[in-house]
């Protein structure tokens, strides 16, 4: 059986660090890297709703999502393409379903995930540091006051699985994945609950014992990355 | 406990019809009823590939989804929006995941989805209206002798199910869908492979056992899909 | 002298049929099938104006013309278009000729014609099929109490003539229309009065006696083609 | 019956006169006065022909149109318009009516036609000016033995006509125009065949001997402009 | 040396008119020629300011630049561009810089400035136009009792000067512009006050000295510009 | 007289680093930070040029600048706009300016300057970084074997100066540049040569002095500005 890039076991996650405050304007903001992966996530609030809400006394949460133009093998150009469309939807997506959007009432944040440096897993390591650029930014505000009580329901992360070589393995690099039968994102909490999972065969079509191993490895590494997560608002 | 529409099962699909050749000039054409959601699937072909795959040596399939201005409750406006390059993404992919690329060298097949009437369920009523569209074009491809070789290597269908008042329930029709704590779309074959899990919590998360019985009322479903699929291109 | 396709005669529409409630969401709806053209048309009501005719007391009525993907001999590229454009400003002034816009007061009706098959005679069937779309939603507006007046002030149908080998034909199909050396569409009401006139030299140029057997023949046509619009309101 | 303004007769045309020669850079290039209307026509010419068209052997005329922002009575936005779009085809298709494409083979001409004062009768004075710029454009192409063969085949002007308070006039200004139940743009050829004929009630609809009077009208004025086409190339 | 074309001095601008009232509609139009270069400058005023400075009590000044596509060698793209919106909001900045926007309170003047023919220079012949143009639209608005106070504080206009050849040229045409080292617009006013000046080296990079030489010819030059300003408002 | 921030005397630069590194795939990149403004420059070789000088045996040199949405006090929105165009318009050309473009000939370098926290002077900060990162990318080139000559032909870096409250300031920060009656930037080499001055009277007009003034303080700061391009290369 092959080796995994740097010795990792098949149900290992990539070296982590979330670093946060690296923007000082944003109300929150992280750096979070995992292997060669990383992802500016950038939380801004504004006081307004989008137009179609204006009547129901909540607010709301969005996401936006980037490639740098360096953060690839080969320049990536610049503006809104159907992968980035799809993936901020699904940033926004699990970040809303961990947010009180009434205790939110008036304000929109925008999580900005702008990638740095691309080695796979870039939407999961956006979800993983954009809750945690969300969190900041609703301290901020229940910190000076502007929110009554704390809007954030529940804590997401999210990690990549796949079926390499018929082999379930946790966490890929940008080589495992583009050799990847079946490509799995899952998010989830890290009591085990899911959020969201999306699984496609990209190679071999997969089968009900393949789907159930890697969501067993994906709520693995959830756990994991929920550790960091805890870890680096205390220090933010 | 509450009664679905029309008094179905909680494993049960919506009537269904897909009747062939309702454009004379498409290669391949259906239109695809499923309960009150009616959706128009044209499989158009070009002998040229897109210029990034000039000299790859296959075939290529894409798909396009709109909505009919007329085709819901109020209004829907025209033009590209995130949601519908989303679901054209999961449409062309999951029909790639069953074609032989090779096999199509030099040929584009695109699949045209566009809803006449939405009540529920457009974008797996799509995969499988489109799959039949595709294959009826293949089929006059090869009666033409401009394919040697059949392309396509496996059937795909499409159905939703979720997770409402904490029951699983096959195929939503729009109402069920605006309830749903979770709504799941599954592709897969008849004989039970997968080609994509989709599922997201839109109102309280789902655990393993739920993630487990959605899928399986999807599994029955897409056999009962399948086998209308096969007599609709026996009688096109 | 070459023969019509299945033997019509030079003053002869195509076969005609007007199904209405082809999408129960709509206000109205209807498929116009004239020969092997076909028409989805659509009435769709909102209770607003266009910001500009906002202090105007009126009513606004407005049209949107487009093909579908596979409604042609090659696909047919989505989103707007120069001809498309010119197409739904014709559709929508033909059909506000004959409305009573004080009486639609707040109310805005878009026509949407989605050609589903193309065989010659597109804009002038979405004309003819949109006029009774419109109808049937005014009349979904008087019934629910909506609209105190009936705004509809006359009856409009439209149809193309064209002098092909300098012979002058009513209601071209599409082989006509390519081979036609002058092109003109007439749109007017069942007593003879013209609303829009609009012919065009392709080829040859015309004189001032083709002109006027081309605008004969398009009365003559008209004038069926309005019996089969009130049947189908009264039907619908 | 009140007065025309400046005291015109109801078959007179306003004063005319084309100024060649106004861009020292455009092959050809007039300034066309018609009453308060002034358009800046100019004809460039490219030494290719539109991709679509590469190996049918021919050349291509076609035509852009737009408002300078002070042309009217407030100002006007740049870039594409519905309105605009129409108008530009109109004067393209005009043209290439008279206009022997093969003759042309290899070239493009485009002919801009910039509203510099808008009084009515913009969309026509930009043909009858087109024309000349056409045409001057043609000239330098042959003296510079670029063309082998006079690519013009015909002459073209056009003008409105319309019908105000039942009574027809000829050559509408913006006054005349906006209370016209009916307004009608005519293309022709001073000895009386017709390219283009577009007539659109706007208040009351008309009928045939209306029709019949607006073209009677048009053609007078349209044979009074081409002297005047004729008089500005012999001095351009 | 070799000579300037048509003679010019090194410190000699190119013949110069300023006629104005081009557009009637426009509250303040000028055609502008120096050499071969003529621009249209129009000024309209709108009774309202942008959105975003709602509640700021203030008026604006903004500016629009294209060139008509017959303007220069080749046809000229319409549509905006990265080198028309620097030099648009170059203009926009300059006539603001001589604007009290308070004392235009409600207002917003847009100076159109298109290209007629271009031969060198066409920014800075906006800017001098422009000032014109602006100074008329804000003489109609004071004489139409809509100002109180006179909103404009000074008197601007521009010219270009260059380095070709290691010689300092005042006001360059086209072809010097094309064969100069250094490139360089000034903006000020008549009495040696500047508003903004724009120096970029093409070719060889250029010293301190002859940073100075250029600014001396430009001032100059200014001074002139400035005296055919005045006349023309006087005229106007 | 009133203290710059943090004590600065009024020709002094803001602390100033250059990392080099930052991004792997990009074959240079560069952190620049002088005071709060941070910027990523990222240079990426493609092995093509620009369609329109395909035939011209050169390279080419071009820039994008942006600003990530978290940079700013409040969020900024992705997407082209006005400023951003202006600024990497100047970034490129000043680049090119030290450029032997023959001897890049067949490559396109593309400078993406990406704003990570504003405080002032992000413009110039992307040229003084954006020579590094090109450098590194050249030499790059260059140890591949790619180039054979070095292409770079001189050092350039920016610095914006300003006049605030009557005395010329150095480096300007946010506050600062907000106050400012003119802003200058000046782009030049160490020893005193200039490729670039853009001086905007923003409040009060300036004078020659003034201007004389500014550009000393900016080319004292471009001299120490280069002394840290130098050392980050080395480093690098």
């Amino acid at each position: 059986m092959q080796r995994r890039p740097e010795g990792r076991q098949a149900d290992q996650i990539r070296p982590l660090t979330i670093k946060t405050g690296v923007q000082r304007s944003a109300a929150g903001s992280v750096l979070i890297s995992t292997g060669g992966t990383r992802v500016i996530c950038s939380a801004s609030v504004e006081e307004r709703v989008p137009g179609w809400m204006k009547y129901e006394n909540r607010g709301w949460v969005t996401a936006e999502y980037a490639m740098l133009p360096g953060s690839g093998d080969s320049r990536i150009r610049r503006g809104p393409n159907a992968r980035g469309t799809e993936i901020q939807r699904l940033i926004a997506r699990s970040l809303r379903g961990v947010v009180d959007l009434p205790a939110l009432n008036g304000f929109t944040i925008t999580v900005d995930c702008d990638v740095l440096e691309a080695d796979g897993g870039t939407r999961t390591a956006s979800i993983t540091g954009g809750w945690v650029a969300l969190s900041l930014a609703c301290k901020h505000l229940v910190a000076k006051g502007k929110l009554k009580k704390w809007p954030i329901t529940g804590q997401v992360a999210a990690v990549s699985v796949g079926m390499v070589q018929d082999r379930a393995l946790l966490d890929l690099d940008y080589r495992e994945d583009s050799r990847a039968d079946t490509d799995m994102n899952v998010i989830g909490t890290p009591d085990g609950m899911l959020i969201e999972v999306q699984g496609t065969a990209e190679g071999k079509l997969f089968g009900r014992d393949e789907l159930n191993d890697m969501v067993d490895l994906a709520q693995k590494g959830i756990a994991e990355l929920a550790v960091a997560q805890v870890a680096a608002i205390e220090a933010g």
